[in-house]
């Protein structure tokens, strides 16, 4: 648990590293988030646990599962304060971030990119039957198939239903109908129902478009669910949506769990996404850099740039000046303020996109207010086999 | 070395992974390199070694030391491979880097950004002090200062100078004279040379134009290395120069030693880039990937995203079709030819930048045809602080 007295005892082996020691020197110090060694990621734990909140109590007033996504975090200790928010359980994207949380201590867990493949399916039946509670999502018979073949103990399905993305899942309903035969003929594969989910749809910025395309996506979602209820298949839990279409999902009513991951810390690339589920939210994670150059007089250079954030997704935001990628390890802020930060100073950004950003680090410095008060490994960080 | 014969002994703790136990299970099996779990970084060997030995026979020829940046794929068994081919040391981007090759086995490093704050100080006092022939650049007195505070052994230090990037570096010769009498003055520190990088010349498409650039930012290297020379300092290395630049660093002649780095296994944002010399090295990175969807008629879905790729530059390259990116685990491939793969089937493609695209891995995988060799730790994978 992230109350645990000594925060060494859940970093093991990343303990011995200098960096992490001088991290760990720090905790509980005045001021002390200012002096984190950089670049690192940082979250503010009371902004973060206001947004799980947040999405707890409108899931809660709606009478819908919340089983948040990891792919945002990927650790285990953020997963634990989600599941005290009142989660269900925890998504996660593959099977290595399943085994990776699951050794981390967190027991439920939804697979939610179909798998695929024989090696994949001894992994995932591994995990079962070592005893964590996993769910898998599957979109095509071959893959029903493989996994029947080393399952040994039994694992929840739920078929993964092409909404519009025409991304993963099954195409039509009657490849739904066709995929959960075979389910349904596996001793140990129990069909549990669908998942529908539509990445392109959460940073939709109008509303009232938002709302219409994620209507769209549901009633496909609900043809396939249709036609599964009328051959008597179990389509009990019904899952998927995300931040950006949280409070449209729960308008609409298809779905009866939803898996929002950006909520937790919110990025950049939401800023332009608006509602007043939205709105609530706060910004939670920062990238922590240092200034190293100074010497010129209408720059910066900090020591954050490619491989400290996430590059797909707008730029790194800061009220300092606009930030300028500008190389593997350094990006520039363009002032010539007289009052900018000095040589030596730690700054703050926002991150484009929290998910691969967060995936950039092997731990999460958590602070509050000034003070640096723990870390959390990212234990599932870049386990997306 | 990476000649052990059991690859286990170097991957330490990965070796319990699951995704590792399985692809170790492949090693030296006809067709492994097909079956490799993916999405996953692929080296091909013989390649790779090809481009180490073209870049030591012409910076041997020319009398010019070679010393390859490990910025770009953070391994020591690369690095050994380097030194091997006849590379005097390695260059290292971050003090984390220099950490984590040091407890590798690679002993004689170059930390090539310069070093800012009593932390980082701290860190490189204590990898000397541990025995690492660690040498550091330095562009501010302040930073000199803080690291003789804590040196207690023999550190070497280069001067950077700022060569017409703006991003690190001194910003005048006055300013690196200024410097030198710091370093000059602290017992623990020797001042050997300079270093002037120009990240932005090697990706100049034009060899004309490439080359004219070097010259100007060499001009400023070269007067910054009078002015210490005419006061008696010590400038006897002079270092810099990549892999878009080699070709010009040598025909120009004021370095002495070139740390490229991408030479190492390209990638395509260096297709664009021509000469000689460029278009003598071999693609030698490859990310495999899975086809897990193929219900589309006109494109397939690939285990390989945003978080699979560096997506600074271009995008993912394959024969196979156009590659979009399409969320943090997946991207498209727009092919609807008769002979496309199937479901499930392994691919490989080119990344668009090769130095952050292995960092996105914790292994990378060792082919020689299509059998899976070998498995090399990305030691300094994320160690950016």
């Amino acid at each position: 648990m992230s109350t645990v007295a000594d925060p060494r005892a859940r970093l093991g082996a990343l303990a011995d590293r200098p960096v992490i020691r001088q991290a760990l020197e720090l905790i509980g110090r005045p001021g002390s988030r200012q002096a984190i060694p950089t670049p690192a990621a940082v979250i503010d734990r009371a902004a973060m646990n206001r947004n799980l909140i947040r999405a707890a109590t409108i899931c809660r007033a709606a009478g819908v599962a919340l089983r948040p996504h990891a792919k945002t975090h990927k650790s285990a200790d953020l997963a634990r304060h989600q599941l005290t928010a009142g989660a269900v359980g925890i998504c996660v994207a593959k099977v290595g971030e399943a085994e990776a949380l699951y050794a981390a201590g967190i027991q439920d867990l939804l697979i939610t990119s179909p798998i695929v493949g024989a090696q994949v399916a001894a992994r995932v039946a591994d995990l079962a039957a070592a005893g964590a509670s996993v769910a898998v999502t599957l979109d095509h018979p071959d893959n029903a198939t493989a996994l029947a073949a080393t399952a040994r103990t039994d694992i929840d399905v739920l078929i993964d239903v092409d909404v519009g993305m025409h991304r993963t899942g099954v195409p039509t309903p009657a490849a739904a109908l066709e995929l959960a035969a075979v389910i349904e003929a596996a001793p140990r594969l129990r069909l549990r129902g669908v998942q529908g989910y539509g990445g392109l749809w959460q940073h939709i910025p109008d509303a009232t478009e938002r709302h219409a395309a994620v209507a769209a996506g549901m009633e496909q979602l609900s043809a396939a669910i249709e036609l599964l209820d009328r051959h008597g298949h179990d389509t009990t839990i019904r899952t998927g949506g995300g931040t950006g279409t949280l409070d449209a999902d729960l308008a609409i009513g298809v779905l009866n769990e939803l898996q929002p991951g950006s909520y937790t810390v919110l990025d950049v690339q939401y800023r332009v996404v608006r509602s007043d589920w939205l709105d609530s939210l706060e910004h939670a994670l920062f990238v922590s850099a240092t200034v190293i150059n100074a010497a010129q007089p209408t720059s910066l250079t900090i020591d954050a740039g490619l491989k400290a954030f996430a590059t797909d997704a707008d730029r790194p935001s800061t009220d300092l000046g606009e930030y300028l990628w500008y190389g593997d390890e350094q990006g520039l802020i363009l002032t010539g303020a007289p009052d900018r930060p000095r040589l030596g100073t730690h700054i703050e950004l926002l991150p484009p996109h929290c998910d691969p950003t967060v995936d950039r680090y092997d731990v999460i410095h958590v602070v509050e207010d000034d003070i640096l008060v723990d870390l959390w490994p990212v234990h599932a960080r870049g386990r997306s086999q």
